[in-house]
């Protein structure tokens, strides 16, 4: 696939996307719960991980009306622990996609109903009624929120979020940086290609491929924000840049060094490259593009 | 059914739901995060709606193994729920269940994380692997995940928490707190008789029936709630007495007067029973004094 088919394939994608969480994120929430949903979600974002469900449907020929949810879901869930992630009780951040942070603009306690809400509406958007234009088959609605639920939860992201605040001025040794970073940030986005993929029908050896690619991208992308936290600035972020080191944080670059983190997550793009490659699947075109762009980005 | 009866079963099942919260609720869960939720939700509670999924699933001839899942996922929402609402930004509360909230005790990161990590696990317990010896059928497990969806988000639960929260120290007239009420705790109320219900295989007519009594015995739940804040001691409750009046906040007390509210409750007591009555359901007996237990309750 040319570069240029590939930008094509992401802005076509951006939009169905963009209309789904439009459409999904409801304008009609009472008491401003829904205001608060809203700004935290639309308008914003890289969307990497619909952009991944939708490679992965692809690459597994799968049911594009079930990746399309399966693509808010995601992305709702990653929404959400943002917002709870910036709280004072947390991180502590003001600025997320160059705007204020959910709490600042709304407070804190509709900033932590609105992440809550997001998160009950992944599941929602995930078991449409029979009777919906885009109703998704019973069984693939409940494999799609166990793969959901798993990565989101303890042994997912809110685990890796909790092992996250505990090494706080803690020198982890790399096993457990890694542990914490395939949780926090890992879990989700293998759960996005497994996610598409489970869309589809592939044999046991594409999805275990599936699975290489999606926890070395994850971790891949984990390194690169290491990476940006140190060599952009806020602007170019849309995020506080320099706030691993400024809170002492362990992270790829303090623990292997600048060099080291971009040998590590070339290695990994050769890794989640390879397990394509592997999988005998015929359409990953966009999701080698994918793994590049995870490596490649500057914000 | 005798109550001697009732109080047997209801021992029994309560028994039946430790035992499988305790097996559910992580012990390994990272960095601490696991001994914050089996600190949430273990060991306290009047277990209420896992009490209510049982009763209503015997009624509908359901399957228990799923419906027992289903009692699990609903107090885990619960106990997230409460987690969450006494945390300083919202009702900073220091007590629950007679014990300091997990804010206090974990602090204010770990309990919000345990709250997000324990709202997904409700959704993991609820989507067993086939593997698994209590497997529930998918399509199943599909339709529980909607319910309990549903209920936990912007139009149930967390709507209702963003409506009470914009309500305080504002008079809201008995409609407004009416529909506050209904989704705050209404709605997971009667998602636990539905979740139950879908265990099995009811007509349209018993649906529509369990239905109604959930909602009726949502409502009374409720008023009794606001009704004993202002007529118990923080020791009966196990939680801060005379708090809504401290905050200002409006309830039935408020709103209809002491005489007003208990009256109110009795007329929604009579309402469940009435719907239990044109159910056509045989075994509704448990759901009855349920509905008892809601109303005579004093704690």
């Amino acid at each position: 696939m040319k570069a240029d088919a590939f930008e094509c394939w992401i802005r076509a994608e951006l939009e169905t996307v963009e209309q789904a969480l439009e459409r999904w994120v409801p304008v009609g929430a009472p008491a401003g719960l829904g205001e608060a949903m809203r700004y935290a979600v639309l308008d914003g974002g890289k969307r990497l991980r619909p952009l991944l469900v939708l490679a992965s449907c692809a690459a597994a020929s799968g049911a594009r009306a079930a990746a399309l949810r399966a693509a808010v879901a995601v992305e709702l869930i990653h929404a959400y622990s943002l917002i709870h992630d910036d709280m004072p009780c947390m991180d502590n951040d003001v600025l997320r996609r160059g705007k204020p942070t959910v709490h600042v603009r709304y407070g804190e306690a509709q900033a932590m109903l609105a992440g809550d809400a997001m998160q009950a509406l992944a599941f929602e958007v995930l078991t449409p009624a029979a009777t919906d234009d885009d109703a998704v088959e019973p069984a693939l609605q409940a494999r799609l929120c166990g793969l959901l639920a798993r990565a989101a939860g303890y042994e997912g992201m809110a685990g890796g979020q909790a092992i996250d605040l505990a090494s706080i001025g803690q020198p982890l040794p790399e096993p457990k940086l890694r542990d914490m970073h395939r949780r926090k940030t890992g879990a989700l986005l293998q759960a996005s290609v497994l996610m598409g993929a489970t869309c589809g029908e592939v044999p046991v050896r594409a999805w275990n491929s599936l699975s290489g690619y999606g926890a070395a991208i994850g971790l891949a992308f984990q390194i690169v924000d290491d990476i940006l936290d140190v060599t952009q600035a806020s602007e170019t972020l849309g995020k506080t840049a320099g706030k691993d080191l400024d809170q002492n944080k362990p992270t790829y670059v303090s623990v292997l060094g600048l060099e080291g983190a971009r040998r590590q997550a070339e290695t990994l793009r050769q890794r989640a490259h390879d397990a394509l490659a592997g999988s005998g699947l015929a359409q990953t075109a966009c999701l080698g593009l994918l793994a590049d762009l995870v490596v490649d980005r500057n914000s």
